[in-house]
């Protein structure tokens, strides 16, 4: 199922996306959390209620999405550097010898920085003048677990989705620990929908794009990740709790601004579109610059 | 005001400390985040239920005090390196040399590591050996605000607790970016309570103390501190919405496990008490070695 969140009018409710039409579930749960808390079940009957087929659907076109959870319970979980070329490229850009990561480099993103499908990304050249693309596989924890074992680590998957981590490389370069880099309002536009997992085969043989203006800059495979998913979650899972509706992003292939000589930054007006095989496609565009008192 | 959360049973509610006495505040609010979102004209609705001193009061000594929010609405968000001597110490521990940062250095801990007022911190050999202790001057956001000015900057400060910042300094080191080394579940105890903003007359002028079993191993004072208050609110909010509930800790003096040659890393059965003048003190026990199946 692809699940998402979208309003009727101002209030946000849940639905399942089939072919170009919207199944309502909000008959099972108020909100994508409790969907996701409810467990196999909860999911059982959603898929029930798809495949009854009885109810009147509303054209996909005609609603506006939100992300799948609009406001998480906790900071988006991110990885750093888990493709090799990506790695090679941040370093050259920082001056540095490019150094793989031996383990996991994991940062946030503010639970603030959630953006919605099809939603405009805030521009304040006050703020920052160099905001990056990161097109990213991200995954939602269905169950809980601590001190989980890599060989059932894909069990606690729920579902997958598209993450843009929007970074400014001026903040972030500044104060060297990512969160304030990668935490500006709207910088974590993720979705369309959540794909539960039961509709990706293999979330390790994925191909995955950026294009900005329509012009590709990221293309790779996330079988090239460095770290694969179940490394990440018994690594994030040694000593600490994962919750349903956690989200995590796995990292972004080469192909970034930072990495361009020189970098072709995001600018007022730029198109976005985040593309993940057998996901779909996160499009987003930069705002017109607003500079706020200060 | 001395404000607590304290389970009556098994149900957490609010009140207020007076002495050794407490005042309920249920009638105000179900929990402290509705009464901190609740802004001035809560505040002084609680402060005249305490002043008219008719409703019986529990002593305090017979509850059990939690986290002032026991789950924050994101993760709590920390200063590294804020004080020089640490910086120093901090470097000469990882074989580099001591730089100064330069810009705020922010991380954050997830909200799954909030832990408890004389709560037990978990210890798992298999986790960490490396669990070190930081005494942190923490403040509470009270009004939502993006953008905000210097001089403007206190006035968004609901009040101040004391926060150990638990650091797995095995985990810190080997993934470069702190979260995880930061976010084992019981590594952010916090407390014992939040005292608002109108008793605290000098956040920079506050000795805060850390003992290990008694003996002293952090005294400084906040006036130390590299970035104050005012430059650390500006930073986190610019491009970034604070939001009232919001959890800041503002950085650790010297004198931390790491530090010393060789590290007393903190072992099972020690009792940890921070202290911050005009706050109080927090106290947590190492608890018993606990190896999850894995």
């Amino acid at each position: 199922m692809r699940l998402v969140t979208y309003n009727v009018g101002t209030t946000p409710q849940i639905g399942a996306v089939v072919e170009e039409t919207l199944v309502d579930l909000s008959t099972l749960a108020p909100d994508m959390l409790t969907l996701i808390q409810g467990g196999p079940d909860m999911l059982a009957r959603a898929q029930a209620l798809v495949a009854e087929n009885t109810s009147p659907r509303l054209p996909l076109a005609s609603v506006t999405l939100l992300a799948p959870i609009p406001r998480p319970r906790k900071n988006i979980m991110c990885l750093g550097w888990n493709y090799a070329a990506h790695s090679a490229e941040s370093a050259r850009a920082r001056g540095r010898e490019t150094e793989l990561p031996r383990y996991p480099i994991v940062f946030t993103k503010s639970v603030t920085a959630v953006n919605h499908p099809d939603a405009v990304i805030p521009y304040d050249p006050g703020v920052s003048t160099q905001i990056d693309w990161e097109v990213e596989l991200a995954f939602v924890i269905g169950r809980q677990g601590k001190n989980i074992q890599r060989t059932e680590a894909l069990d606690y998957v729920f579902g997958y989705t598209i993450l843009n981590d929007i970074s400014a490389r001026d903040i972030q370069n500044r104060h060297k620990q990512f969160f304030l880099g990668k935490s500006l309002d709207g910088s974590a536009p993720y979705g369309p929908w959540i794909v539960t997992s039961d509709e990706i085969d293999d979330p390790h043989a994925l191909r995955l794009q950026l294009r900005v203006n329509g012009v590709t800059r990221q293309d790779a495979n996330t079988s090239d990740m460095i770290f694969k998913i179940p490394d990440i979650i018994a690594t994030l899972s040694l000593g600490t709790t994962l919750e349903p509706g956690d989200i995590v992003a796995t990292g972004t292939p080469s192909g970034v601004a930072m990495g361009m000589d020189p970098p072709a930054y995001l600018r007022p007006g730029d198109v976005v579109e985040a593309e993940i095989e057998g996901i779909g496609v996160l499009r987003n565009t930069i705002g017109e610059p607003v500079t706020a008192d200060r």
